[in-house]
């Protein structure tokens, strides 16, 4: 048995297990998990820290337009890197497509951009324009591809797809075994609102959290739940920020349906409160949905440790806190000319593991499913990636479950200017970051080089197990006397 | 005491309470309830019958021209004879707007066409075009004008309005103390399930039920309460065919929205089996939300005893069995070419009377609310209309509640070739029916002139005691930190 | 036409409508409600008052001995005197079986005391023994005697029927159309909270809220609906004091079960904080369930306004605030030596009137419906009782509705030494009561006779249209195959 | 590295993984999980085969003593060998306290007894006689020493304990981190049927099922629930057998409380129409809950799939079909009568695998959750047991997941004469089963010596993360003004 890596004497967690045992490293997969190793050709020793599958950052904004034209701060190489600091060995990005391009040309795109890359990607679409080319040829060609998920917006006049869309998008997916994911906000509640709002002159950046009210999240997600379970076609909500939302996803799956959702950091750890700081940092806090406050942050722990929700994700939207950015439309926009999002990539997994871990909120088992494994099902790269097993790419992040660090910007990676956490107090960090089977990151310092990570082809989602009616207009014969009547 | 009319000797019920006594008339009104009247101008022996409040017909489509042009069987002058042969002494049929017509055109319209009635009147708008005209000046003013409801469709490409549409007339409606009702079905699934059964070539009239599923209704009904409970608007779910939707129209009230449902004897009485006679038989059930299920009967039953369901209406919507109804597409037409509705407006009440009051599934003083009273409180008519009480209008139905008789066709009076309900066995009719103190039928004979019929103009919404949250837009200052965020 | 009385000029309402009208009364019933009657051989002129149907009040304890053989302050006289100040013309109080007695022997005692009452009266007995003899000869008796309810306790250790003894006495009830009432609290939860609190030293008023939980209630209603429905009998939940409980009385409604919920005006007006006022201050708001908070507050009269709770009844149980009542156990006595209860059966209607319609809650016609009507139905008295109508009861309260008075003991006609309600501003009250055509109270002055009022033989409970499957055991041959299993 | 034992070339699963791996045992325990592994002392070649984790059977009945006497037919031999084969390498039998005995009694009874097994146990305790020596001394000394749950009856007059009890219990289990299980059905419910049944003279196997509504589950369960939330203590519900039933589990949990449930195979393979089999075959079927109907079966599939119950138990209460066991009461007993409980110890695992994993209900790891990792960290013995983890017992069952066979009794390890699944095809059984890194049986050869199975100590009940209120009367000072109220 010859190892290029061996990591000695730590605390291996995955999914489900937590055990003591040294990991084996040949050729950049995990090749043995064992007790009394031989020392490989490099030995990392790894006593009193935790070994754990690398983070997958399934929902975060890289190197991307918006529909407007502007470019997020981050590109590929700051943006790994720092998901890489903040214990992630992969990451998938948004390829967003601008209405009028062919999925084929969106994801040349991004696999151009990808290449500076140091840590694996891969790519979620967005489909803003589902036209016959898309639906027939380029989705088809990119699932076949490895590119097994997309998201479409149910809000955004630029990006928003109507329902009769969603429709047939649904079923595209379905056919193809591909995993739809959704912003779920109604839009047309937000744009009223928000019309109302500054007709009035409320302009301040709390008025964010007033337009995008928690029933416009609660009425999107019923609806596309209502959409995804007629066509039998699994939906992934992502960004849920509400119990009523969480609530409707639990159900859904008691139903049978493959729903499923996800949820990030800022809604656990922020409010709305932090909208209302002395102008302009209120526009800091700015994303869609919206911060809410402490009862509902209460309400998505709870979700959280009962599996209602499955994916724990940054939604990393890095506009700078200038004109570049957050102030692109002046020194103290009105709410709706703030750039939408905010930072996180590297804070994801910590965030979990200070407050959920450390404080018995969440066990270790579950914070790596949150932060890596159901995320490597969900969008089909597990076994290679999301767990420590053999066979397994070597991705895997040693933390030091003791560190307290105060988080900082200047101790982030990213390419911004602020980070929503600042002066939070995070015990628990990823020390040694290894990407298959090589170091890319030790003790603060980056080891990887720009364009180490490689495309991950992914495969189709399995809804095996889910309720999946046949839709009657592929059989109404068989359908008239049945329950979709 | 002098009396125009007295009856005598009947069992009088209103929705409150049933008792023996003599009904008093003079003017038009009633005057006295009690035992042992002195005779009037006109005395009726109601010995071993019920004296109930007329019915109001509030969902009726008479003298109304389908968005393609197509103009109902039934006419002011047909419809409301029929209406009163059914025990009816007022109805509120639709005065619907054509996209670009304004409130004032299409409600002089309807005034012209409804002089005929030989029973009491007023009219819903349909709004299928709020522009600012019509939100600012001609709702306002229609409203004032006493008419005080109206309707719009969550479906049908030609009269749709879009959430955002919606927000803004539930909040003109919630100005203005008018009531909002809404067709809810989700239009993209319908259409989508149309197209692709047509492709399919499924084109039978059972296909319309599978083209509109229950998902398609529960989706709507579950949006148009988000958006009205968000601006605090009352809302009426018209044509409630499913027990998801009823559930969700009681639970809104629960907590404290003025939501309201309706439902009507198509989908207590018949089932989509119906839509699969042999062609093209069918069509002549095809009506929208579509029949349902034996299962669903038995729930809306319940739903009616529970109070979930407030009014029980016909739809009344006289397509003929013909080339210029039904039949409009060719003799055998696809499931999406038959005119949508059926005629009902006679039957409504015996039907309620024979299979309800009879069978016991709802009391005496339950037919009457959902048959008079409680159409007469939700639409502004209470308590000139809706209950036999001094002062209000002598609007009285006598019914004999043991008459049997079979339905057919010849046996009713409006201008229809079908009867959905041909062949069935009804016990209870209405057999002297007076108007504003005079005898409209007696004994099966008209007695009404043409054009007896007048104007009613309604009241406001009372939505007192509901839950009305102020919109935020009117004061985020107190909204910020409410419940809306 | 000769009346006896005539009561002139004033807004007549019943649960269904209100309207202008003169009332006449002969022989002790209305006998015509008209415009315009003549003068009878008296006339009272109502001008700018309200002629409602008298109260029924359902929910009294009167000279009724506890299980420990306290007697209540109020004896049938001060009882009835202080229901008529409070707008009733009626009451149910209880017969309470101890243990041991006959149904027979109870009611003898009872209708012997109650011969001293004003008003008409009858009772609900209290069944805490429910042997062979009570089941199958105590009350099928009683029941054809007119005493068509009675009450049993799932809390109470001298009182508490176990749940088998609920299902033969649900089963008894249904054969024989009588209606269970229950006081659901869930006595384990209460017991093992009070030991535990005392063996602590916790024996402030305030610790009687602590040891009767929300959960306690809403265990017991689940299981008292839970067995009510599995044997298809009616069942009402008396004094209903949280959320959770309203619900699931108003989801077995919807699931077809003739469940039905009251509550109390303590629920309303009064919280926990009450019990916290300084000792032994707090005693007097010592009842069961307990006062609960601000937020149950509104929750109750959401679900008032949503029709959810049908009955609003005082559960007056007047032990006096000294040593006869409240302090028995010493003049600082801990919480679960506090007499339950509280006096309120004067201040019923008021504070329903004052809150409820004169501040939009509820309407003129659902107070009578929750004060009169309702009760009168659900026990069997309607049309007699519960409503303004010919050939009812000339039980009629006329209210003055702005007269406005503040709430003081002094001003109370009960027997008992303080009010809980004292100091409390109330708009509307009852000016002159009618019973049985006889004006019983005018401006204050009490005018009718010492045992004036007469026992009120009641009909059975009507459960028509719920849905009522045969016991399995009855038919088990159909009920193989069926729901029940 | 030396190895005792080395399978080689198995596809490996655990609750979150699944790879291509030889699995290296040294000591008993697994010491490496690697390719290419040096051969071990032994070797095993398990290519095509499946490598899992030995299943945990946790709810099975072993030599032990009915209430009235009557021993199950396997003792700790038999009933090991049969777990064995049927995939488990360890199980937790119950230790059941018969009323008046101590808890150190008890289980100085069953260590005795267990001494035979072949494969490691622990014990559940059944505690029905819950003293304050039992709460005070005896528990705690079983949770000390490692049995750290025990189940209590809500049914069987024998058994029972009741509310009050429970929440001592509750109490106690929550002091000392030990969890309590629970039979939740209705006893009174139950009772009462049975009584009128027996009186009507419904005798057949059939009424057992009418005897036992859903009813009477869903409501204990919901009672169970609010007892154990109360409390904040854990609480798991044994043998789920309905869809109600499952959702209170899964609503408590997201709800925030340590709520879990359990179904078995007999509720997804059999329906009621098996105890309708020629008498007295039905009697094979009697157990408790009892078998229901097809539409639970698909109900609970649906549960399991959405991770709504944790467990899949066999209840494995072995009575033989003779005079000893289900016909003790005569050759053609009453269904009262019947012993109630059927075998299934050694079918658990196959039939789950065969209908669930091979036809994609569940995954091949929520398979191994469910039969072993589930219940090793709910029962305090993960990551001993339930994984294949570096420095977990080498416990494992090697399967092949392609052998089908026809379940027959002669094919059973136990000491019973039938299977309630005879003649069902199921594909997919252990071939291989290694405990304590022993082979243990190999191709249907028994090899593990009696008595080779150890005692396991286990862990307390980890309920960290969820909701754990403070029980007020530790701290009323809190809970006054708290949810509790």
């Amino acid at each position: 048995m010859h190892f290029d890596l061996v990591i000695r004497g730590g605390t291996v967690a995955t999914a489900s297990d937590t055990f003591a045992a040294d990991v084996g490293i040949a050729g950049g997969t995990v090749t043995a998990i064992a007790r009394g190793l031989p020392d490989g050709a490099r030995t990392i020793d790894a006593t009193g820290r935790l070994v754990l599958p690398g983070g997958i950052e399934s929902h975060c904004h890289i190197e991307q337009e918006s529909a407007t034209g502007a470019m997020t701060s981050d590109d590929y190489y700051s943006g790994s890197v720092s998901a890489l600091f903040g214990g992630n060995t992969s990451f998938i990005p948004f390829a967003a497509q601008h209405r009028g391009q062919s999925v084929e040309e969106v994801l040349e795109t991004y696999h151009e951009r990808a290449k500076k890359s140091v840590i694996d990607y891969s790519f979620h679409l967005i489909i803003t324009d589902p036209s016959d080319a898309v639906l027939k040829v380029g989705l088809p060609k990119a699932f076949a591809d490895g590119v097994t998920s997309f998201k479409v917006f149910m809000t955004y006049d630029k990006m928003i797809v109507t329902d009769e869309m969603m429709l047939d998008i649904l079923v595209t997916a379905r056919e193809h075994g591909a995993l739809t994911m959704t912003h779920a906000e109604n839009n047309a509640l937000i744009k009223w609102m928000v019309k109302r709002l500054l007709e009035r002159g409320y302009t301040d950046a709390k008025y964010h959290a007033i337009s995008h009210p928690a029933a416009a999240e609660a009425e999107a997600i019923h609806r596309g739940i209502s959409l995804a379970s007629f066509v039998g076609a699994p939906l992934l909500i992502v960004h849920v920020s509400t119990d009523a939302g969480a609530r409707l996803v639990a159900n859904a799956r008691t139903e049978g349906h493959a729903i499923f959702g996800e949820t990030c950091p800022q809604y656990l750890f922020l409010t709305r409160d932090d909208l209302d700081r002395p102008a302009p940092e209120g526009a800091k806090f700015c994303c869609s949905p919206p911060l809410r406050d402490g009862r509902t942050q209460a309400d998505l722990w709870r979700h959280l440790k009962a599996g209602n929700l499955q994916l724990w994700s940054s939604d990393h939207a890095p506009y700078r806190f200038d004109a570049t950015g957050k102030l692109s439309a002046g020194p103290n926009p009105p709410f709706n000319k703030m750039a939408n999002g905010m930072p996180g990539i590297e804070m994801r997994a910590p965030l979990l593991f200070s407050e959920g871990v450390r404080k018995g909120r969440v066990s270790l088992n579950e914070f790596v499913a949150l932060t890596s494994t159901n995320a490597a099902k969900m969008f089909g790269i597990h076994p290679r990636k999301g767990t420590i097993a053999v066979g397994s790419d070597a991705d895997i992040a040693i933390w030091n479950p003791d560190e307290t660090r105060t988080v900082t910007q200047t101790g982030m990676h990213d390419a911004m200017d602020y980070t929503p956490f600042e002066g939070m107090s995070v015990t628990g960090w990823p020390e040694t970051m290894i990407t298959n089977g090589r170091v890319a990151m030790a003790d603060g310092v980056l080891l990887a080089e720009r364009g180490a990570g490689v495309f991950m082809k992914r495969a189709p989602f399995d809804a095996s197990g889910y309720q999946q009616p046949v839709p009657p207009e592929l059989d109404p014969k068989i359908a008239f006397g049945a329950k979709l009547l």
